[in-house]
């Protein structure tokens, strides 16, 4: 199944939809019409995910091979919407805590950034960890602000971003993809200035909207193998990063038990699984987000982020 | 005034209380009683303070010189509780997002670190950030809880917190202050050995428990000058650390103003504002924590930490 959060003029809140074939079913409304035990929000639906899955999977099925509209309990009560009549979210517009992210775990990635960095370009013996705010958080086509004043190195990393669906703490690794509620897109934009200046990345990370995601969560079982994806990354239609998943150098399981070990993941929080090499800082020339980009972040089988750079006038 | 965030055996969901002298009034039921408009959690009154302050002004008016229990109204309602009769839980018992922290923020411990880190004892020229998450939020009288198969070095670090009270971004540091709605007691307990080995501090800062805060946020009206303020630390009633507020190399003005470029900072989020000399990992040969030590963190004028260190069964 294909989640989103969206509004639309009706519901100007970000709530639960599910996306099939460019159409969004409004769960709450199609679900309440049908007498269904149906979540608002995404956050609700991964809380109590084995409560819920049978009302979705009767919406899907109400459906089966046709479009929602074409089903009349669904389009009679305005529950089935295309894609240009809403605005999609983050799938997790407000996530609970911070995102969890992955620092260098893509060898090629970990060549390129030796030089600006102390850790020469060995592959990392041990998963790192830093966090993004949840202000962070921007929608899938949402602009991203560029303000000289703040930082002049706004620079790109797509990534596979993990969402976690059940409650875990010193997680073996056998289990830990069973931890997995599914995927989605993120772009970890990096303010690379701050990020050098102040050393630890937390700052340079969490700059506001510096975190697209989405444009849905895939489940985990419509994804056959997580470590098989291509993802790839364009500015203004320019292919700069080009990677696969299974160039990871600490697998999703293995980045999961790590992280899990001591500390408690609960569900609904976030994973991004680091970045393959083509970012821009360490281009030469270094190549940094200009206003009126367009950036575009794709993986395999979820979908594309498409974000307008724009200048912030002050 | 002190605020706490308190269970009783008749509410055991923690919920917001004023401290006065020992007592705490349950502001829910007291505020009720009285035809008041309050609210249940400490979060949702520093998101609406002046929305909420007149209803409080008003509680505390009624005991006046007087004790709670002597207010004839709260005593008959069970709204008034000695400390003893109620469980305290850190003041915001579950943060909307990371704890930010500033890292080496103290001189001595700058120079003490730097024989163990990169940055060889100079003053930092910007403040450094981490984050602490959610979950590692432990009550102010709360066991820590030691895993050796997760670290076998905990180290204490008494820091004084500030509470965010207004949402703000590019905060001038003249205005920084107005920002502040109060302070608190915690302590960024760290597991050495894991901040060393993920380079990154985020993972080693965030076990679970590794947060006791409290016992309350006392609001800023009350603080004469945050940055003349005694911190000190015990282990069995053995000072560890010593100092003082007006010790920090970045102010609380710097430190918001900084953090808030370009991201913004929301009512109800926490800032650590780094811990003085004297942690023990630095010492010869290092301190760490170890099953039944009791770990005492005070900052003058706001109050104690008192956790119990016990081993994890697994």
């Amino acid at each position: 199944m294909r989640l989103v959060s969206f509004s639309s003029s009706q519901i100007p809140r970000a709530h639960l939809g599910i996306l099939h074939n460019d159409e969004v079913l409004d769960v709450d409304l199609a679900g309440r019409a049908l007498g269904l035990d149906v979540p608002d929000q995404v956050l609700t639906l991964i809380e109590d995910y084995d409560r819920y899955l049978p009302a979705l999977q009767t919406l899907m099925e109400k459906a089966q091979s046709r479009s929602f509209r074409e089903v009349k309990t669904f389009s009679e009560i305005g529950a089935a919407h295309t894609l240009n009549e809403v605005r999609l979210a983050a799938p997790i517009p407000r996530p609970r805590k911070n995102i969890y992210c992955l620092a260098v775990n893509y060898k090629a990635h970990a060549e390129e950034t030796a030089s600006q960095r102390d850790h020469k370009g060995q592959t990392p013996d041990i998963p790192v960890f830093f966090t993004k705010s949840p202000t962070s958080v921007n929608d899938p086509y949402g602009e991203i602000e560029l303000d000289p004043q703040v930082s002049s190195e706004l620079d790109w990393e797509v990534e596979l971003g993990v969402i976690i669906g059940k409650r875990g703490k010193n997680i073996p690794e056998a289990e830990a993809l069973s931890y997995v509620f599914g995927y989605t897109v993120l772009n970890d934009v990096t303010a690379r200035d701050l990020q050098k200046r102040h050393k630890q990345f937390f700052k340079g990370k969490s700059l506001d909207g510096s975190c697209p995601m989405g444009p849905c969560i895939v489940t985990a079982d419509e994804i056959a193998d997580p470590h098989n994806l291509n993802l790839s990354l364009r500015i203004n239609g320019e292919t700069k990063q080009d990677g696969n998943t299974k160039m990871m150098i600490f697998n999703i399981k293995r980045a999961i038990s790590v992280l899990s070990q001591g500390m408690t993941l609960e569900p609904g929080d976030i994973l991004a699984t680091g970045t393959p090499s083509g970012v821009g800082f360490t281009r030469v020339p270094p190549e940094f987000l200009q206003e009126g980009d367009v950036m575009e972040s794709e993986v395999e089988g979820i979908g594309v982020l498409r974000n307008l750079v724009v200048a912030v006038k002050r």
